[in-house]
């Protein structure tokens, strides 16, 4: 045989080994996988670098745009990612890590999720999923029980349905309220006469129809940046999606919603939906959806409720009063790689009448054949991997009260938290917890009282001092690799609506302690005092002083 | 310590320990954990069902639609996933499953997988996915070198820009080619004058203000069923899917684009995007890129490749001109879970020039702050998994000349079984494979020749018979459990396009030998002598008979 041929085979065989040879016991590979199995939190300290590295000196290692030709070793790949991506990877598990929405995982999550990903199957159709098709279709039946309370016959008659769906499965909450909004828009416009319906024909020829000027969504200024994303690819436009005040609770202002929605309707924009939160992503907020329900309704309007992050508040008996009134929504979204500790990559979105997705139906010639069962008709995604196995058993493993005590432990510590924060001199809690989130800044007592003294203009400068410094605390407390809370800004209607730089906390991290949430606190203490923030602090001092003498006469 | 407050606390004890307590070594659950490394194949072959139960049937165990209150034990959903989940899946790694784009994966992807998930990062922003951002950026410049070959300046420019991404991952191609699409309708109707641009003002006044009466999206009549529902998604409408005819090779007619695209023009609809096809998913025929790519610039359209398929036959020295032109793509989609071999859940899109993605660009005050490298600015998804890893993983172990390899076998397996349809009497070669994708159907010699020497009429009632035959002997193959092809409906030129049940063939499972394709086609040979077919058979024998015994004259 000439040499060169024995090579090709040579080539070819080893390309098969990949496919059929198990990684040797011994190997860097397998070892990492027994030790994940066996100890997950011990993997995740021993392995990823706590003090940060700048981002321009992690992208040196990913600086080559050529893939190699010729193939490296398992382990070789193995040590490069051990050195280079899990050691440069952010510790989401780490309970001392409190500014995610992402956070530990149960254990068996981990092997689950390797039957899922041994299996490979697909869910846009029967054909590529088999059992998982009628397990998924289980899935959205029990969360949409949780949300809509609907009887056994209900779901004896929908569950499993060919040609209706209870809601459609997503990788995650920004899929799932894009979902919703598509089917709200198809259903404000409708097929009629000669016109074909919105999704046949387009948005041009459907407002042209309708005689309408324009589309409109509304929610409140609290809304996640996935409404706008939304009215962007939906057509509708972002400067469609219209943003309402919230109260001091970040809460919508119900009645300047409804002299927007009438101002709206006398603009002849059609109202497509109405969305109410169920826990801002910043704030941890409810919005009255009892009266968002109400309004929806005068106003024809689809009431879609983003609960991706408070919707598994439900499992709580004590807690559940919070959301009341979402069960009259018409969708409503949930994310179930956050409250329901499942991996990244699953959300999902329910409709109260399982009628209204067959206005973002679609078939194939070869899958999603109308009568089939195929979940594909009916998701925004193609193929889509098994997550819904991961669901099932969570609801199945965790069950009602275990999810239960997760949430009431998660708002509890939150409630608690927010004290410590409150009796602490530096710091000024800015929202209080509803559900598990809450946010603060460092703000010492005498300038609290200085600030609410200070003239509009002085406030500003004042505010702006403050910004830089919980800024500043911010990033360096995550660069050092202890802790970890996030950052974002409000507008806080006591200071006159002026931008404040706040700390942001999720408390959703069964393992996080209030010892550790001291902790953290103390660090930014420290932190307050660092020589790189002194002439920040400086300046804000001598600005309240004039203020704070005064306060501290009284 | 009152008994109820005993009980209380055990139950958050045994709440904390699914996130403290590894599953023990010995349990059902590690068991199967250690199975699937050791012999992923065996445990696949062992635990699926070869017999396929009935839907119904199956759906029996997935009826209950309440989420339990008790936890239960990991080791009973464990068992229970085994015999209902796991048992009645599709054995989609199995080598004679030939009927998906899913097939086996190398075993290093589960290890890794593993790693993955552990780390559960969320790369919608550096804050919680940190080197999984730079490592993403590098797989999105590799695949971009692969699809466009610029220089390394180019990528050094580009690759890891904070303003500016190559692309953007997805879970799986329609989410590609959505957002493909989505950029396109953008830079379609973009800011000018007093318009803010459909992102900030929608359809209605951007058609309004650029004088259009309708925008459409043209592609051949093989195009994936994906861009109606893009269509739909973007406010276009489905029936602004142009679909153009195809020749007998499944590729667009160039001469009938160009005549309805003046006619387009000529009816003031605005032409947003071309797009070619690099692997029809039903024929795996590739349109002329070359030309389309002129068409597209004559017609200012935008020019997107869905490559979803047959993108990486570019790793094939040898067969990477059968996408010639796919460079001068204005973007291209790409399937990370097909012929990449990572597990489902990733897909991504490519842009030629990298200012583009800049069209959906979007942002939020406490993520994706503009200046900021998150890549969730430029994602249609919030939330999403590191899935890049793996795709990184693979192009570095397997290589380019370990694709080359998959790719060259999958298409010489492909002719190799064409060859053998066509030596074979009973079955008709329906479509020839252009890469690794055949159609085939039940249709004995003579009776191919019998229909074309039939009346119009009379095809077409032979033709209603051979449907039924090839459905039935698709479906009680795929039954019975061996074997699995697909089967999907073509209307061949040289049947004047009447419709045709097909069996289709995808060979990418590096497994699938040429006797396993011999198999399946002597099991579908004896399917045919089936008694339940039986009076199916005769009544077309019967209808052929007059030209069969003309035929068998000559």
């Amino acid at each position: 045989m000439p040499q060169q041929k024995k090579l090709a085979l040579a080539s070819i065989k080893s390309m098969y080994r990949v496919f059929t040879v198990p990684e040797a016991p011994d190997s860097t590979l397998s070892q990492i996988d027994k030790n994940i199995s066996r100890n997950l939190a011990g993997f995740l300290q021993d392995h990823i670098v706590a003090v940060e590295k700048d981002l321009s000196e992690v992208e040196k290692d990913f600086a080559d745009p050529k893939i190699p030709d010729k193939p490296i070793f398992v382990s070789e790949q193995t040590q490069f990612l051990l050195d280079k991506v899990v050691a440069q990877s952010v510790h989401t598990a780490s309970p001392s890590f409190v500014g995610h929405m992402t956070s530990a995982l149960p254990y068996f999550m981990l092997p689950l999720s390797k039957i899922m990903i041994a299996l490979n199957q697909n869910l846009v159709k029967t054909e590529t999923s088999k059992a998982f098709t009628p397990l998924e279709r289980q899935v959205m039946g029990m969360l949409h029980r949780l949300v809509y309370e609907q009887d056994n016959d209900f779901y004896h008659r929908w569950m499993h349905d060919a040609y209706h769906a209870l809601g459609s499965m997503a990788s995650g909450g920004t899929v799932a309220n894009i979902t919703a909004l598509w089917a709200a828009r198809n259903l404000a416009f409708p097929p009629e006469g000669n016109f074909k319906g919105i999704n046949q024909q387009g948005f041009f020829k459907a407002l042209r129809y309708y005689g309408y000027e324009g589309a409109a969504i509304v929610v409140s200024k609290r809304g996640h940046y996935s409404l706008s994303k939304t009215a962007d690819l939906l057509g509708i436009g972002r400067e469609n999606i219209i943003a309402i005040d919230t109260d001091d609770n970040n809460r919508i202002q119900l009645d300047q919603l409804r002299k927007k929605c009438i101002e709206l309707q006398n603009k002849k924009i059609k109202i497509i939906s109405i969305v109410g939160i169920a826990g801002t992503t910043e704030t941890g907020n409810v919005d009255p959806l009892d009266e968002l329900a109400e309004i929806a309704r005068e106003f024809k309007a689809h009431f879609h409720v983003d609960a991706a992050w408070g919707g598994p508040t439900l499992f709580s008996r004590q807690n559940k009063h919070l959301l009341k009134g979402i069960e009259k929504a018409d969708s409503v979204t949930l994310d179930a790689h956050k409250q329901l500790y499942v991996p990244m990559g699953a959300g999902l979105v329910l409709f109260k009448d399982p009628t209204k997705l067959n206005s973002i139906e679609h078939h194939a010639q070869y899958i999603i054949r109308k009568g089939s069962k195929d979940l594909g008709s009916t998701t925004l995604e193609g193929s889509r991997p098994g997550m819904a196995m991961l669901v099932h058993s969570g609801l199945k493993i965790i069950g009602r009260e275990g999810y239960e005590i997760l949430i009431n432990q998660g708002i509890e510590k939150a409630r608690a938290f927010a004290n410590i924060i409150e009796q602490n001199e530096l710091f000024e809690l800015i929202t209080k917890p509803e559900l598990n989130i809450l946010t603060y800044r460092y703000c010492p007592n005498w300038a609290q009282i200085a600030l609410l003294q200070a003239s509009p203009d002085e406030m500003e400068r004042i505010n702006t001092h403050l910004n830089r410094i919980t800024k500043f605390i911010q990033k360096t407390q995550r660069e050092l690799g202890k802790a970890f809370v996030s950052r974002t800004c409000l507008e806080p209607l006591r200071y006159q609506a002026v931008p404040c730089v706040v700390f942001r906390v999720v408390l959703a991290n069964p393992l996080t302690t209030i010892e550790i949430l001291e902790e953290i606190l103390s660090e930014q203490a420290e932190l307050a005092k660092h020589p790189k923030i002194a002439s920040e602090v400086a300046a804000f001092e001598k600005l309240c002083s004039h203020h704070s003498t005064q306060t501290k006469a009284c």
